[in-house]
């Protein structure tokens, strides 16, 4: 494994989704395997499932509020990718040097995702489009 | 690492971008390293360019004529994420299982695609708005 020096891997692909029960049971024919947790972060509007592929996940988005950010998204965009999000090990200092190359950073002070993790994200406009989430898990 | 029993990882996800040089600037600043290789794809009229992030890549897609899928791509939806490999050990037995469980797959029979791969593409219309690839290594 090539190790890239700031980003470890893909740690997941965040998918918006009107009915996370029914993806639910869809992702399951297409992984063969079902979601292996589940998890609502209030502060986010959202209601999260979790499937392992290998050692990456796929997290599927509901939101539960009419305001939250996943509902703006699909609609305006439709069910579909939503985020990337990539492991790195100081999320502070990794936000820091983005920050410094130019990319907008959403919140440079980490808050607490899904899945005990410290995120960030970075503005698709600095992204080519791509909405991109930095998470660091919390010890 | 936990295997899923049909798809190994998150193989790559392809992002489509207007211009691939300065895209392959914006993605060095963000990852800290370069693009390792580039490839053109006569039969899907693509240029590509891939970034390593540990065990996963990502694939910069430029559209290399006007009636290609990732320039209609683009027209419609502009630029951003593209698709979702995962990676395969046999993706003719992967497809037919995916057919048998209802998904719409666009060829059944794997076509040759960019980093000496085979590749499947499911419709994204039985996949909650997300393309995703099947592909395998050529030995």
């Amino acid at each position: 494994m090539i190790k890239n020096r700031m980003m470890n891997k893909i740690e997941h692909i965040g998918i918006a989704v009107k009915n996370i029960d029914e993806s639910n049971s869809l992702f399951t024919k297409l992984f063969g395997e079902p979601h292996y947790k589940t998890e609502t972060v209030e502060s986010e509007g959202v209601k999260t499932s979790f499937f392992k592929v290998g050692d990456n996940k796929i997290e599927l988005l509901e939101a539960t509020k009419a305001d939250s950010p996943i509902a703006k998204f699909i609609d305006k965009k439709g069910e579909g990718i939503h985020h990337i999000a990539f492991d790195v090990d100081d999320i502070e200092l990794e936000a820091k040097r983005l920050k410094e190359e130019g990319f907008i950073v959403l919140n440079e002070i980490p808050k607490k995702g899904a899945d005990n993790k410290l995120i960030v994200f970075l503005h698709p406009k600095t992204t080519n489009g791509v909405l991109i989430e930095l998470c660091q898990e919390i010890i």
